[in-house]
């Protein structure tokens, strides 16, 4: 393709598709914004950077700056913000260093990802109340901490990334106090084994309020005192990790679901002329659900970002979507979930039914096997719709990934039964949790009374 | 099925083909036979009793002898060695307290394992030689080492039984010899991931030798003199870790491969009426090969002894075969497999390539990531044969079991390419070694000058 492709966005899929369309037509005019002055960071690092496990921030960028020019000959604008596209005109505009400027475009990729949700509460635009999903943020923070200024910290949200910092505060030392509205840590995963994880967070220095809301924040002094419900705390900074929504509303008129996701085909192609979108913005093809689905990680947005930056630059490439994989650290806990939860397959009216177990991490008799707890959601006639997996042994968070093959190759509970894993002593059980946990689903989904789909 | 079931061989495949036979028919008459004293127990954790990190050799067992006895109604029979069976009149001979019995059977089970390949070298008879396939070997080798004996050992084999052992030696403060007389350690991997492991084994305090051979051993007082080629070294133990053949002979006419594995059909029939087979004296079904292929395993052990069992007291099961999964701990490194290697593929006459990659077990930046090396073996058209996978971090071991899945479904490199694999800094990169070869190994089959399939 001769001409120009403009990038909006250089977070991971936004360099991941510049990379890409390099790779496909080495003359392409290729102009990356950026609204920060980072590019090719890692989301995902931020809590150990603030934890203080990464040194410098310059570590969780993929490659520098100068890399992606010198190297790629990508023209990275760093702190320009796109204010509007216009597809009429095939023109940009966004300001840089204080001028408002326009640019043409032959194609363009959305790469604007996700923004943090901000509760409807008053005081929240204090500047001691953070997002982690921002470099500057989680800068600030660090700053913070190692200026010895963060004593104790509120943490509005306990999903993963709520949990990912409150594990950071507490490495540094911070008393620590997490808010969730919901009666249950973790929401994408099933009561049960989000139980689990509770108790785990409960075992640390952490005063974990669930059921509970904040309904206010007010500046005292240097301190911020916050309202949960009928209590107060005052603390040094709240951190807000209350989900996200689509930064999608630079693009008038593009097809997107009732949240705001961008629905794309499978090159990433927007229903605009000429307009891509990959990474956090878009909900691409769930392959469990048979449908678009907004999982906003890592892995989809570098994948969906290459096959955006391939087409756009007038190569073939196809994504053919996720199964909604995904792991966390909770402290010694490794959190891991493919698929749907229970509570997802029947928010989706799937008949479902869960069998969960408990197995080892490694032979029992071999130092340091650990529990590993299991949970196979799959339909009563036996199809593998997902698994949740919990537990503090080597190798736990990996394990997922061979039922996320499973579910990618579309494999019964009783064909993954059959599965070859790998064992020996100091690494898994014979009885592997995984194929434990199969060979139950495959036992409750042959019971005849077993409710049966309709 | 009315009637009595004898199990010759009360290892893991034996007491789960009993234990399964019980739980398909509670009224089926179960004897085991077993030759030692012991049942039930996995030769797998031999290595790491030997090391000291498993106190007791009961341990190893899945359940007491008493717990089949009484919780399962199997009359569990040790020190009772079979000699012979005679299909003809449904009789099996074996001697028990010094006794010749005979027993009648209706069905008969065969888990009488591999044997030790004993070299044809002069001395190997003498009773400091040792071998890793027995309890009461690898209780000696212990009760030595805890008497302070064993200051000096030669291993012979330097396959992953053997390096197991060189690292149970090494850890017990023995000075360790190897000989292997292949150029490469670990014989079923390709020689540029071997030579990885060789580097690893390099690392520690092991007289490895390859290209050598024990020519003979000689006592001398308390101790025995090996000749190794053109030297000798002076030891107070030989351990053989040469392979293994199967201990198929018990069943005349029933069909076996050219070198005696039992063949069986998907039920673990032999070609003898009412003599099935399971464990490590048969070749299963090999998904990969397409064809029975010997690797005798744990959980293939468990798994067709299951099915056995079940079949044998009247169930219905099926074992659809292995892939060929394997993983050993040598020293610091996990070494693991799946499939086929390129010296499988080609001696199969399969047209072979690899792609080999180095990833990190985590994300770069994250403290502890290490390197992880995988070697993808693939058609030149892309279909996925197999993967060897060495590393140190966290989760390597269990990283290969996506791939074991992915064979097992019969994905090609461009899918496993495409999977949803989980990804958190603490636990992977976002660029997964395992999607990073499948990435490598679909560009290389995609070029045109690839040799193609005949």
């Amino acid at each position: 393709m001769p001409g120009r492709l403009v990038v909006v966005g250089g977070g991971a899929a936004g360099m991941s598709a510049a990379s890409a369309a390099r790779r496909t037509d080495p003359h392409l005019e290729i102009v990356v914004l950026e609204a920060t002055g980072y590019a090719a960071y890692g989301l995902c690092g931020l809590p150990y950077y603030v934890a203080g496990l990464i040194e410098s921030v310059e570590s969780l960028a993929a490659y520098s700056p100068e890399f992606f020019r010198r190297r790629r000959r990508i023209d990275l604008r760093l702190h320009a913000r796109v204010h509007s596209i216009d597809p009429a005109t095939r023109t940009v505009t966004y300001s840089h260093d204080g001028h408002q400027r326009r640019l043409g475009y032959d194609r363009i990729v959305l790469t604007t990802g996700a923004t943090p949700v901000r509760p409807d509460v008053p005081g929240l635009d204090d500047p001691r109340v953070f997002t982690v999903r921002s470099l500057p943020d989680a800068i600030s923070l660090r700053s913070l901490l190692d200026a010895g200024r963060l004593g104790r910290v509120l943490i509005v949200g306990a999903g993963y990334i709520g949990l990912e910092m409150a594990e950071a505060f507490v490495h540094r030392g911070s008393t620590v106090t997490v808010v969730e509205a919901l009666g249950q840590v973790m929401p994408n995963l099933d009561a049960s084994v989000a139980a689990l994880v509770e108790e785990e967070v409960r075992r640390q220095p952490v005063d974990l309020r669930l059921g509970a809301k904040v309904t206010g924040v007010t500046r005292v002094g240097d301190r911020l005192l916050a309202e949960i419900d009928s209590d107060e705390v005052l603390v040094d900074a709240v951190v807000l990790a209350t989900g996200v929504r689509p930064a999608s509303e630079l693009i008038a008129g593009a097809r997107a679901d009732s949240r705001g996701w961008l629905l794309v085909d499978d090159h990433m192609r927007t229903s605009v002329p000429d307009v891509f979108a990959a990474g956090d913005c878009i909900a691409p093809w769930h392959r469990v659900l048979g449908r678009p689905a907004a999982v906003p990680l890592g892995p989809a947005a570098n994948k969906t970002g290459r096959v955006a930056g391939t087409v756009a630059a007038g190569g073939s490439a196809t994504f053919p979507g996720i199964v909604g994989t995904a792991v966390a650290k909770v402290f010694d806990l490794a959190v891991a979930r493919t698929g749907l939860t229970e509570t997802d397959a029947r928010a989706e009216g799937l008949p479902a039914m869960a069998t969960e177990v408990t197995g080892m991490s490694r032979a029992k008799y071999y130092p340091g096997s650990q529990p590993v707890h299991t949970r196979m959601v799959h339909t009563p006639d036996g199809r593998l719709l997902g698994v949740q997996m919990v537990g503090s042994g080597d190798g736990v968070a990996k394990r997922i990934d061979a039922v996320a093959v499973a579910l990618q190759a579309g494999l019964s509970v009783s064909e993954l039964a059959e599965a070859d894993l790998a064992y020996a002593p100091p690494y898994a059980p014979v009885r592997e949790p995984v194929l434990l946990a199969a060979q139950a689903a495959v036992r409750l989904a042959s019971q005849p009374q077993s409710p049966r789909a309709a």
